[in-house]
């Protein structure tokens, strides 16, 4: 669905939350809900809810609410949840390796197609059920079987070259744990731990203050 | 600082982002920005960020602009950044290793007392120059050194109940990394893998559509 109105940064980062709310009412057979309901569950205002769904298409009705399954369905594919993505990951070390041994829970209905790392020691191996593979061939990789999706858990000091590389190779996206600001064209996704133990230290200093 | 408006998730999530962009400016020298600047480099409106400022002083001048060094000064101290809050680490596995090994990148000025595991082949050693010590003593060490704030890396089995752990030892805040939601009264902030994730394939499915 293309959408022809801007929509901010800050509404798509709540449309995460918004589907895992939706997928616990639907495990839990809740059919309906109002946007005061979803709001409370949230955090945020009812009005805000109904903004945020108003920008996808017309749910919910008066004095009814919203239907759970339709919301579902309709936020399942606007983030692309229901689509099968070809993902691999750059950086077998610690954080590549959590990754890999959880991806089960992290991401669902992907198509991991494998891990690179230029350690000798790990290329051939096996991580997490993954295949690791030697991380100079990551660009004929990339060219040949066309990733959507670059997890990159490589050194900071890596960071920039690698995705120079990807982005060379035609890798569309990258999902950036390196804490590097990256220049690059494909679409960068950033995990910014820092920024997260800041929002806990703003709450803790609020609460002394 | 009090403040006694409510001031929203979406508002206090920008927060970290406005203090980095200020570092940069102010390690770069620029004395003095406006709103529509700051507005351009961090994706917001001009009026967001006026609106996101005017929540904690009256900063900026009309026709001047905000002084860099002021402004910079106000979000260490609203963010708790120039604060040295006590953390430990639960559960030194590969995601807690990597978070130790790049500790002095993710938190500048943080008392770091200590890791615990349980796997007794990790308790005794260092991590990331940061010593393990044994889980099973960590509501202990928790009652007698008071740490602020429990990075939480265990498996997602023994979230919930090793939330509850620290809970009873009085700890004040938990940095989530397990993606389990946590069901406790200390403060929490959540690290999901899943939602950023989603983002990015959101991102990639605005592209395509």
């Amino acid at each position: 669905m293309k959408n022809d109105r801007l929509i901010s940064n800050n509404t798509i980062y709540r449309l995460p939350r918004y589907l895992r709310l939706l997928n616990e009412l639907d495990a839990r057979g809740i059919r309906r809900i109002s946007s005061t309901e979803i709001a409370g569950i949230t955090g945020q205002t009812s009005s805000q809810v109904r903004q945020d769904f108003s920008l996808y298409g017309s749910f919910g009705m008066q004095g009814y609410g919203y239907s759970v399954p339709e919301l579902r369905n309709a936020f399942s594919r606007i983030l692309g949840a229901e689509r099968s993505y070809k993902v691999i990951l750059i950086g077998a070390g610690h954080l590549g390796t959590a990754i890999l041994e959880n991806f089960q829970f992290i991401a669902q209905g992907f198509d991991f197609l494998g891990a690179f790392d230029v350690d000798p020691a790990k290329v051939g191996k096996s991580i997490g059920g993954r295949p690791v593979y030697d991380g100079n061939d990551a660009g004929e990789f990339v060219r040949q079987l066309g990733p959507d999706i670059a997890i990159l858990t490589v050194p900071r000091e890596d960071a920039q070259p690698v995705a120079e590389k990807l982005d060379e190779a035609g890798v569309r996206a990258i999902w950036n744990f390196t804490g590097v600001e990256l220049d690059c064209s494909a679409l960068v996704e950033d995990i910014l731990f820092s920024d997260s133990l800041l929002v806990l230290t703003y709450k803790l200093n609020e609460e002394d203050t």
